[in-house]
């Protein structure tokens, strides 16, 4: 482990003096919020930094190495995986006010943004230009676009148009060191030297502070239309799915519930839960307006055929809004509802995602825990919520969660198909991958960051520095 | 440079002992082929290997590091940049015979391949099932799915669907010490640690010998519809592609073709070329039949509207494989009627295509030389064509070709949108990238390949060993 320097308070005067008092975060209310994700970790920060310019950052992160204290980049603390938590300390970097939509080009289809524009923000600004940036992670109402990339947020949209990796074309960000690196490009294509630009995104903020993106964009689709599907097991819910997709249909979204997370919600349902092992899928679809009325009469066949016991239409914005309310009540009042909560987000291929949560009584009658299911079925993510009543039990529970995990990996699937590794997940990573995978990650860290400034603590184990 | 060893006789004979004598190629006839690809550059190697398993490459990559020998890893040599040619000796391992398509998984999407299977190949295979491969490079019938990852071969479909590297999920290579790796998921989402995947794709076989690959499969599009549009300049053509993504259509390839171009195979042509400065637009649509066929109507209009003198419907296969067969022509002439052919492969932003095309006969007075212009229109990747009569005046040339891709940079754009870096464009990759992320890149080679024994010379100029 790196040795690390408490921020003292001439370190603390020489920040001030060269990045300039009004970056500093004094506000000691303000201040609670960064010590948070929204994991159930906390780590307090010694400093938060609120940078407006480029330039601050460069100079931080190089008092950073001069005098060996942690830097670690944050947005809106979205995150499922304390990620941007200071695991041991220092500074936290806080991007939110760096969040200026540079540009919007509607003739080139790309935006340019500063990291901490709200997700959302950005897709009703282009929206209004008749353009779509397709990304949609569950907080993109908090969550910042540079959070996004570090972190390559995923969403029920991927099923069609991919996660967040997909839609950045380029990158501006200062490395470890404070210098600054332009990755990428502004056109669709470019293949000159080696893609920078994915090894920064998904790096969780440990290679680099992702100061600016230059964001895809494509034509926002014409109209949108989708369904409801109740089946009577999972099994062949998962059926419908992969019957769907193999006769020609890519919506652009399948979720899937379980029938426990139904029965939380049941008053909100427009229909009664048919047995206890039942499942609804919600699925989109979008495009010319004329198509997907036709798309979305032929899924519903498809899904009636292979054995939905009812089809609910929702051609209309206020019907699909009403379901996608129901999902995330279910999330809300799962984590209301349990003193212990822990949010896993495996992924499998399609054809075992029946297989997987058919396995997960055994584990719950084994390691007394209880787990809600739902998830985006047309990319086999699954959010395994897995919940207790007590924390009396937190090696049961942790050996519990190990056990599914490696299950996952037995399927072929991976133990994080969108949250991240961060803290959360970090003892579970060599379950994953290789020691000589984890040997060539740790050095490219090293590689970046010789000092373990950045971010220190995450993702690899038992990193040492140089 | 480092300093490699010749392979002598002894060391041959260990090679052969190791990896088994099958697999070195010594038919001269075929050894022929390995001292070129489809640039104009030459290079022979002192070994051709064609091994049939991964063991085999792990050997030899270990014997590489042992005796100092440069190891160049080779697709089916379809490349334009010179990536594949052993410019400092040594082994040319061809990936040719690892050719097997292991599975096509119409339940979960995903096809797990060699890397020496022709792209044409897995795209015919997939097809059978319901299923779609999207990425089209030119020399598709050729290429193959390891080459195209190793230089992130793009296409027309890249406006709609994206390039090679938006369709990997997952490697396995053998690094430059010998050692295996596997990269990424079987899964549509994935972030456990570093994205090595896409470090690896693209790096033109400069960091991992790719020996496997986990490729992405959509739903094949039921039905393609498509259209020629004849303007009388390339300005208004390039307005004309512009107006229709922002209306909301994105089209499956959007080519352009200048005017000399057109004339090259005007015998070829369905209607007479209006005036000197005409261009020709081939659209295509894929989708559900009904919505394409009036998608295709809309785009029509659309061209109509913004000027083009003529529209012609290409409802039918046929049709449509005309047009192509137009656009195969012209290559194939310019390539027969020049003595010095340089293709070049910029891409610049949507909207100023048509002020790089205005500005190439100043170049071409300046410098003596001639250009045919087309290219992927939906995302700015022009190849340009430069030829000349005679290669007395190759300084002028050069002098010229520098001259444009500085303008291609100064308009955001880009030297290399598809065809990569190789040995044809490194003494130009200073002017794109910045000397600091040149010496990272450069560090990331080092890290994996410390005595630079795979594909070295290529990419970045200068690079020392450790």
């Amino acid at each position: 482990m790196a040795q690390y320097q408490p921020i003292t308070e001439p370190i603390r005067r020489k920040i001030e003096h060269e990045l300039g008092s009004e970056c500093i975060v004094t506000d000691l209310k303000a201040l609670e919020i960064y010590n948070r994700d929204a994991s159930e970790l906390v780590h307090s920060p010694e400093l938060v930094i609120r940078p407006q310019t480029v330039d601050q950052i460069q100079q931080l992160l190089r008092l950073a190495n001069e005098h060996r204290f942690p830097v670690t980049p944050r947005g809106a603390g979205t995150g499922l995986a304390g990620g941007c938590l200071p695991l041991l300390g220092g500074v936290v970097l806080s991007l939110e006010a760096m969040n200026r939509i540079r540009c919007i080009d509607s003739q080139n289809l790309v935006a340019d943004v500063e990291p901490g524009v709200i997700t959302k923000t950005l897709r009703d600004a282009v929206r209004e230009k008749g353009l779509f940036y397709p990304p949609d992670p569950a907080g993109l109402d908090k969550s910042t676009i540079g959070g996004n990339a570090a972190t390559n947020a995923g969403g029920p949209a991927c099923v069609k148009y991919g996660t967040t990796k997909d839609y950045v074309l380029g990158l501006q960000a200062v490395l470890p060191d404070g210098s600054l690196i332009h990755t990428g490009t502004k056109t669709r294509k470019g293949v000159v030297g080696y893609d920078l630009t994915h090894l920064l995104i998904g790096s969780e903020g440990t290679l680099g502070v992702i100061t600016g993106l230059t964001l895809k964009l494509i034509p926002h689709p014409r109209a949108v239309s989708g369904l409801a599907a109740v089946f009577e097991d999972l099994q062949t819910a998962t059926h419908a799915v992969t019957a769907v997709m193999s006769r020609g249909h890519l919506p652009s979204a399948i979720e899937f519930m379980d029938c426990r997370c139904l029965t939380l919600v049941g008053e909100l349902l427009p229909f009664s839960i048919p047995g206890q092992n039942a499942a609804l899928l919600i699925v989109e679809t979008d495009g010319a307006p004329d198509s997907i009325r036709a798309e979305i009469e032929a899924i519903g066949r498809i899904c009636r055929e292979v054995g939905a016991s009812r089809i609910l239409p929702a051609p209309q914005a206020e019907d699909r809004d009403a379901l996608w309310h129901v999902r995330r009540q279910i999330s809300l009042r799962i984590h209301d509802t349990s003193v212990l909560y822990i949010p896993e987000d495996v992924a499998v291929p399609l054809n075992r995602i029946a297989e997987l949560v058919e396995a997960l009584p055994e584990f719950e009658a084994r390691y007394n825990f209880k787990i809600y299911t739902f998830g985006h079925a047309g990319d086999g993510n699954i959010h395994l919520n897995i919940t207790a009543t007590s924390r009396n039990d937190l090696d049961l529970v942790e050996a519990g969660v190990r056990a599914i995990l490696a299950r996952v990996l037995q399927m072929e699937g991976t133990i994080s198909g969108e949250h991240g590794v961060g803290e959360a997940k970090m003892r579970f990573l060599p379950m994953e991958l290789s020691p000589q995978s984890v040997r060539l990650q740790q050095s490219i860290k090293r590689l970046f960051d010789p000092n373990l400034i950045l971010n220190p603590g995450k993702i690899f184990p038992d990193l040492t520095p140089d």
